[in-house]
């Protein structure tokens, strides 16, 4: 098994590969549409790509891939998210003048990074490649925001540990793959559809799930590009689009929705221990209500 | 009139301001938390933020924002987005090194700027503001991603037009002030609301309002950071808070929702003249699905 993922060696992305099959060799990609590339030219067998963070909110660019490309999802892996500012070691956090990372990790690390007065905030392909960036240019004056695995893989610094806003910070990736086959029971299946624009449309839509008591864990509004204020829907089902109230479901949704598609149906994630990063000891509300 | 809008001089959101009311004063604004603080301290008598474009969505952190305040939304506008490469006369594409801009318009040009080998994007905090580092830096090796406005405010050329991604780019702004005035009929009314983790939660909350024949304009998933896979959900629903059926219909939705939150009541954006931006002859549609 080769599974390919977005960015350098070091990066979240390949952990979470390494999280979903412990053998299976990590193939790296400049972009999430090379990751899609790698498996549909038969470079890789699977593909790895963050999907949601806890913090931060859907990566939407991944829904537009799964969107474009016909490979379906076949797994989901969970990974806790530990940010920290990584450079060459005698490097202070006063000495910085620019801190590197992917917009997403800078995002989950926003109250830290507004605190650094004078320095500039650079958004870069991913956090892994930011570490390698400053190593091999020898920056003295920057950082990146990368994980502890990043720095041993590159020979750099913690100069800062646990940088990350949330402490209960975990990124949700999906497995992609050619054909549709999984490891274990599917028990969730990840849709894409559209309503018409009238007034219960999106009700309707979601009482074909509801009236068989099928559970929706996840719904994202996406707009449509070039058509002002419609919206795709992705939707997160809990349940194998095999059962029959499920594929029952899809068949009512497509009798009135102009879109309906099955993006994949998975065996939801399972923490592989006990008090893993599925039991939340500690929980850092925001005031947010 | 004085609107505190997040930007320099030039900047959409500027204009955005001046759209809702021509007469006022714009009064320019270091960050979105600034904005809120303007109206909040008497600095301004409203302000103005961006919450949703056609082509990127929802800017998050503004709905994390009218969250925290207690300000109320009092009016909505439109404003048709055109995104530009702004630098020094002279300055041609092939002699960049750097582009500059706030990460939603590097969002929305991220087919053209893709297509830029070996230019290095940078995320800043504001289009014009971008502009004017470039103006005042004298940097010939660079360009800001702004409008026409923002070229013309600082004096820079404008080497490339045009180079958002779709040609059907709007963006939809929030008007906030301290009392809940509004000028003319509101008819639009935007809530936040949380379901309990029960299956058909979401479907039950949607059932107060499509009963009722209220129609949803919008509805958008927010995750609550520090609550793994727990959503805040933002609905515009088209009525006013003061109609019958929707007061009703909210005070159904807080029989049940552990939080139920009115962020304003105000008018829906009309646009001014016959055959505007709402008005859409040219449609650029993605091979999304």
């Amino acid at each position: 098994m080769r599974i390919a993922y977005q960015g350098a060696p070091g990066a979240y992305s390949e952990a979470a590969g390494l999280r979903f099959k412990p053998s299976a060799e990590p193939m790296p990609c400049a972009s999430f549409e090379e990751v899609f590339a790698a498996v549909e030219g038969h470079k890789a067998t699977h593909g790895i790509v963050p999907i949601e963070n806890t913090v931060a909110g859907t990566i939407r660019r991944n829904y537009d891939l799964l969107l474009k490309h016909e490979l379906p999802i076949v797994a989901e892996v969970h990974l806790p998210v530990a940010h920290n500012l990584v450079a060459h070691a005698g490097t202070r956090v006063e000495d910085l003048t620019r801190v590197y990372s992917h917009p997403q990790a800078l995002a989950q690390c926003e109250r830290f990074l507004r605190e650094l007065e004078g320095v500039e905030i650079v958004a870069s392909y991913d956090t892994a490649g930011s570490v390698k960036m400053i190593q091999e240019s020898e920056l003295k004056d920057a950082a990146a925001v990368a994980s502890v695995r990043a720095a041993e893989v590159f020979g750099l610094s913690i100069i800062k540990a646990g940088i990350q806003d949330f402490s209960d910070n975990v990124t949700r990736f999906l497995v992609i793959a050619r054909e549709n086959l999984t490891e274990g029971k599917a028990d969730k299946t990840t849709i894409v559809f559209t309503v018409s624009n009238s007034p219960g449309s999106l009700f309707k839509a979601l009482s074909v799930f509801a009236l068989r008591d099928i559970a929706l864990s996840k719904l994202e509004s996406r707009p449509i590009p070039g058509r002002p204020w419609e919206y795709l829907f992705f939707a997160d089902l809990q349940a194998d689009r095999e059962d029959f109230r499920c594929a029952r479901a899809l068949m009512h949704l497509a009798e009135f929705a102009p879109v309906v598609r099955t993006l994949g149906s998975y065996p939801s994630w399972k923490e592989p221990e006990a008090g893993g990063a599925g039991a939340h000891a500690k929980r850092e509300t925001a005031d947010l209500v």
